[in-house]
C-alpha cells in the first residue's frame, strides 16, 4: 500500500489544537498564510509528496547512490523530481522574499518537510540541507555574500550542506582540525582557503544542483583551542563571482560515500577540501554560536524524521493488520471465516496504538515547536514573547529530537512486528523504515548528547530558569482545566517530572557530571512521555469539546479521547522505571574498572 | 576488531554456576563430557568460530545468496567450510552413537551453537536446522526411516528443515493447506505424496549438502479442520532408496528466494511441494505435538540467537569505547590528551553494562536451559527428575526466546550508538548485528506468540502447576541464601512476579482472551527480567564466595558482582511501569473501533 498524507490530523493539530489561524494573524509574514492558501499548499504538498517521492522511496533503497571519480550520481528518479521540486517553486516556500522567497511562515515549511519525510527520507534530505544553510548564511553572512548566495539557493538551483563531523570528532566538535587561512590571493573582505577532510556529510556531493554550498566549522590561524576556537565558512563547490554567475571549481572534492544501513538514496560523503575558497561568516572563533542556528533547525528537522517514521509503519502497519487473518478474536468478527483480522488481538493493538501514540503526538509536538519558531524569527513579536518561544525551544527541541527518534525505532520495529515474518522481507517495505529511521538517533547530536544539551546545558546550568517558561505553560493548562479528567491525569505526571529534575538537579550538585550523565537519557526520555502526555490531553479536551458543540466528525474526535486513554494507561507508567533507574544514581556505573568489562582468553 | 568467543565467562558459567562436573556425573552420556574433553572441544569449536567463520560473516552479508532456475547457491566459501565443518566431524557432535553420532551431551551442542551464531548467524542456520530436523525424526519417525534418513544427517552429508509456514498462515498454522495423500504407487508402508506451498524455508534450499531432508507438516484427506487434523511428514529433496542411497529428485523445487533486512547469507525459500514424495512420522493429525520436538529446540536456538548479536555487539563496542576519545571525564584519564575514551562517561557506560547484562545474563539462561533439556533426553534420571526438567524448560523456553529475542534489538541498537555515525556505517560491521539480530523476535513465534505460549498455556491453563516447579527453584534460592544481599534483592522481584502472576490470572478468569493478549508480552517480559536477576544473583553469590576462598582471578568475579549491582539498580526497575501497564488491563487497547485508529481523506 502507499502511504496517504493524514491531512485530517494534520489540520486537527495545526487548526484545532494550536488554533493556527489565531496565530498567523498575529505576524505579518503569518497574514500570508491565511486557510485558504495553507490548505491549497497542504493538498499540493500532499500530492506531490504522495504521487511523485514515495514512489521513488523503496526503488531508491535498493539501488542507493553511486560514486566515481569524484562524482556522485543519485537513485534512478531522484533528480527529475528534483527539477519537478523547483520547477513548482517548493524550495521557496518559506524563503525570504527579498531573495526570491515566497515568504511563508516556517511552520509551514516544516509540516511540508513531515511530508517530504515521510514519503521518502532520503530525497528529502537533499532540500531539507538546503534550509538550514539558507537559514545560516541569511542570520550570520553580509550583505554582498547574500546576494551572491541566496537567490539560488532559496530558488533551489543550488543545495547547501553541514559540514562539522571529521575523523577524529563527531560529538566533540572541539577537536577539530580543519583550518582556514586569509586568502592572500583575494581581495574580497573575508575570504580564506580552508583544507581539511570532513566526514559524513550529508547530501555532500550529487547530481540535483547546479552548485552546492558548503557550511563548514574551521580553526583560523589564531584560534583558542577547544570549542571556543571555531570559524564559520561558506566555501562552495564551484566558485561564485560578484555578479552571481558560476566560476571555477573550488578546491572541494568528494573523496568517497559511506555504505549506510539506510537513508541509501542519500549521498553520505567525505568532502575534502584542499585550499578551497570560502567565506568568514559570523565572528572569528565565534562559528559554534552561529553553527547552532543550523543544528537547532536541523534538530527539529530530525525530530520529524523519527516522528515521520513513525506515522509511515503505522499507517502500513494498521492496513495489514486489518487485511491478515490469523486466530479467532475473543469477540469473533468473521464468523463465517476460519480467523479473524489480527486487529481484533490486543497484543496487535498494544503495538498499533503505540505507534499511533507517537506518530500523532509527536506531531504535535513538532508542529507547537513550529509555532514557536514562527514567533521566535518574526519581529512583529514582542521582546517577551521571542524569549517565551526561545526558552519553548530550547527545552522542547532537544526533547523533540532525542525522544521521537528514540521512540521512532521501538515504533517501526513494531511496524515489522506486526507483519510477523512478512515484516522482516524488503518487498513489504517495512523493514525499510526501521533502517532509515534509524540514523535519527544519531545525526545533529546523538541521545546521548540530547540528554546533556537538556539536563545539563539547558536545565541545571540555569538553575532551571531554562525550562520555567515551559512549566509554567504547563501549569496554565493544568489551571485552566483544573476539573477535567485528562489535565488531572497530566498533572500527576508532570509533577513527577518536576520532583525528578529537583532530585537529579541536587544529585548533580553532589556528584558532578557522572551524575549528569548517568541520568541524561532517561531524564530526556521521562521529559518526552510527560510532554506528549501534556499534547494527549490537550487534544483529548480539545476533541470533548468538539463533541459537545456538536460540529460533527464525532468518530474523529472520539478517537483523540481513547487515545489519551491509551496513553496514560500503557505508556505513561513507563516514566516509573525511569524515574527509579535514575534514583539509583551513577555508582553502579562508574564502579568497574575499565579492563574488567570482559575477560577474554589471550 | 574479529569477535572472540569469551570462552572465561563460557566456563564461569558452566563449570561455576551451574557446576558442570556434577551434572554430567549423573548420566550416561553426560560421562563422556569429562572436563578435560569439554575443553578441548571448547578450545577447537572456538578456533572454527573466530578463523574459519567469523571472516564469512560481513561479506556473506554483502553477497547474500544466489538464485537461478530453482538452484541456491550460497555466499563464496560458504560450502567449502561446511565441507570442513562435516570433515572435522563437528554436525555429529551430540548425534547418537548408533547412527554413527559422538553421542556428547546436548548442553555442549548448545555452546557450540553460541559460538557458531556469534560468528555467523546466516551460516549457522544450516547445521542449526539440521539439529532440530535430526532429532524430530529420531524421537518420532520409525527404525527403516531413520535407518535410511538418520546416518547421513547425523554425519552432516544432508541437511534438514522445517517446513511450517504458508503464505495465508504462519502464527496460526491451524489454517494450512498443504496436503498429503497415500502414496498408491509405493509399497512401503506410511508413504504419502504431499502437496503445497511453504514459504519463509529457512535454509530451504541451498548447495551445502547433498540432500535435503523437510520436516513438513500437512493435512490428511480425513483430517479434523484447524490445529488437530495436521500431520507430520520427512520429505527429502532427492529420494532416498531403501539402501541409503539416493534416488530420483523428489517433486520438491525451490519457487524463490526471500531478499530480507538481515541473514543474507542464509537461503530463506519459497518451497514447492509437487506430489512430492514422503513419509509420515508419528501419529496421524498428531503432527503438531510431534513438531514441536523441532520447535521447542529451536525456540531455545532463536534464545540463542538474541544472546549471541548482545555478546558480539557489547564486545565490539566495548572495543571502541575503549579506544575513541571524545570529551574529557569527569576524573580524566588522558590528562595529557584533549579528550578520554568514551568508555569514562556514565552514558556511555550505561548502554555497554546494559549489553553485558544481557549478554551474560542471557548466556546463563540458556545454558541452564541446556542442562534441562540433558536430563529431560536422558533416560539415566528419574520420572520426577525428568517432569521437573520438562516444566523448567516449559516455562522458560519462552522467556528465553521471547526475551532475549527482545532485548538482542535493544542492546544491538546500543551497539550502534556507541559507536555514534559509524554504527550506522556498513563497514563497522554493527548495524550488521542489528539486521541479523532482528529476525529473531519473528521466527519461531513472534514475542506475542511467545507471551501467549508463557502465561496462557502454560501458566494459566495449569492454574499455575506448570510454573511450580520453577518458583520451587527460586524459593529455595532464596532460602539458602537468606542473609545475602544478592538473594534478598531477587526476592523483592521475584515476589512482584509472584503477585503480579495471580493478578494477570484473575483478570483473565473475569475479562478471557482479551486480558491474557493484553499482558501477554509484557508479563513475558517481567518474568525475563526476572529470571535474569536471579542468574545474576547466584552469578554475584558464586563470586563472593570465590573471592572468599581466595582461588584467584579476583578482578573477574569483582566485575560479576558489580554487574549484579548495576542490574538491580539500573535494568530491573523496569518491571515497575509494566506491572504498572499491565495492571491497566485491556479497556484501553480494545475500545477503539477498527475504523477509528486513522482518518485518511479519499
Amino acid at each position: 500500500m502507499n502511504y496517504k498524507i493524514p491531512l485530517r490530523d494534520i489540520r486537527f493539530v495545526t487548526q484545532e489544537l494550536l488554533d493556527s489561524p489565531t496565530h498567523y494573524s498575529k505576524f505579518t509574514k503569518g497574514q500570508a498564510a491565511d486557510p485558504d492558501t495553507v490548505e491549497a499548499i497542504f493538498q499540493e504538498a500532499a500530492k506531490f509528496c504522495e504521487n511523485e517521492l514515495a514512489p521513488l522511496n523503496q526503488s531508491g533503497d535498493e539501488e542507493g547512490c553511486h560514486f566515481e571519480d569524484g562524482v556522485v550520481t543519485t537513485p534512478k528518479g531522484f533528480k527529475e523530481k528534483y527539477d519537478d521540486f523547483v520547477a513548482n517553486g517548493w524550495p521557496s516556500l518559506c524563503g525570504p522574499t527579498e531573495f526570491g522567497g515566497q515568504g511563508m511562515p516556517e511552520s509551514i515549511g516544516l509540516i511540508m518537510m513531515e511530508m517530504m519525510i515521510s514519503t521518502n527520507h532520503s530525497w528529502s534530505m537533499y532540500p531539507g540541507l538546503s534550509s538550514g544553510a539558507i537559514k545560516t548564511i541569511y542570520t550570520h553572512a553580509n550583505d554582498n555574500i547574500k546576494g551572491r548566495f541566496m537567490p539560488p539557493m532559496v530558488e533551489g538551483k543550488w543545495t547547501g550542506t553541514m559540514c562539522l563531523t571529521e575523523p577524529h570528532c563527531g560529538s566533540d566538535l572541539g577537536l577539530l582540525k580543519t583550518y582556514a587561512e586569509v586568502d592572500a590571493s583575494s581581495e574580497e573582505d573575508g575570504a580564506y582557503v580552508l583544507s581539511g577532510s570532513k566526514i559524513f556529510i550529508s547530501s555532500g556531493e550529487h547530481d540535483l544542483a547546479d552548485n552546492i554550498v558548503h557550511i563548514v566549522l574551521a580553526r583560523l590561524p589564531d584560534a583558542p583551542e577547544g570549542i571556543r576556537g571555531i570559524s564559520l565558512f561558506v566555501v562552495p563547490k564551484f566558485e561564485v563571482n560578484q555578479d552571481g554567475s558560476l566560476g571555477e571549481r573550488n578546491g572541494v572534492s568528494c573523496g568517497s560515500i559511506e555504505e549506510k544501513m539506510g537513508i541509501h538514496g542519500n549521498s553520505t560523503c567525505v568532502i575534502n577540501f584542499d585550499s578551497a575558497k570560502g567565506y568568514l561568516i559570523s565572528q572569528p572563533h565565534k562559528g559554534m554560536r552561529a553553527m547552532f542556528t543550523f543544528i537547532n533547525e536541523s534538530r527539529l528537522g530530525v525530530a520529524m524524521h523519527g516522528q515521520a517514521h513513525t506515522s509511515v509503519s503505522f499507517q502500513k502497519a494498521l492496513a495489514y493488520a486489518k487485511d491478515r487473518e490469523q486466530f479467532q478474536a475473543a469477540k469473533r468478527v468473521n464468523p463465517d471465516r476460519p480467523a479473524d483480522p489480527i486487529i481484533h488481538h490486543a497484543d496487535v493493538r498494544r503495538m498499533l496504538l503505540t505507534q499511533k501514540a507517537f506518530a500523532e503526538g509527536g506531531r504535535m509536538l513538532n508542529m507547537f515547536c513550529g509555532q514557536q519558531v514562527d514567533i521566535e524569527q518574526s519581529p512583529d513579536f514582542s521582546a517577551e514573547e521571542h524569549a517565551q518561544a526561545e526558552a519553548l525551544l530550547a527545552i522542547l527541541t532537544p526533547i523533540a529530537k532525542g525522544f521521537l527518534s528514540e521512540t521512532s525505532m521501538e515504533a517501526t520495529n513494531y511496524g515489522i512486528q506486526i507483519l510477523g515474518g512478512h515484516g522482516f522481507i524488503k518487498e513489504w517495505g517495512m523493514e525499510q523504515e526501521v533502517r532509515d529511521a534509524r540514523i535519527s538517533q544519531l545525526y545533529e547530536g546523538t541521545t546521548g548528547i540530547q540528554g546533556l544539551d537538556l539536563l545539563g546545558r539547558k536545565i541545571l546550568k540555569t538553575k532551571g530558569a531554562a525550562i520555567a517558561p515551559l512549566m509554567e505553560m504547563f501549569d496554565d493548562f493544568i489551571g485552566e482545566n483544573r476539573w477535567n479528567k485528562n489535565a488531572r491525569r497530566f498533572k500527576k505526571y508532570f509533577k513527577k517530572w518536576k520532583s525528578l529534575t529537583r532530585s537529579t538537579g541536587f544529585k548533580v550538585m553532589r556528584g558532578g557530571m557522572d551524575e549528569l550523565n548517568a541520568a541524561a537519557v532517561e531524564y530526556l526520555m521521562v521529559g518526552g512521555y510527560v510532554t506528549l502526555g501534556y499534547f494527549w490531553s490537550r487534544a483529548a479536551i480539545v476533541a470533548e469539546e468538539a463533541i459537545e458543540s456538536g460540529k460533527g466528525d464525532a468518530e474523529f474526535y472520539q478517537a483523540k479521547i481513547e487515545m489519551a486513554n491509551f496513553y496514560y494507561e500503557r505508556i505513561m507508567p513507563r516514566v516509573e522505571s525511569m524515574i527509579e533507574s535514575i534514583g539509583n544514581g551513577s555508582e553502579s556505573l562508574m564502579s568497574m574498572d575499565v579492563e574488567r568489562f570482559v575477560f577474554l582468553d589471550d
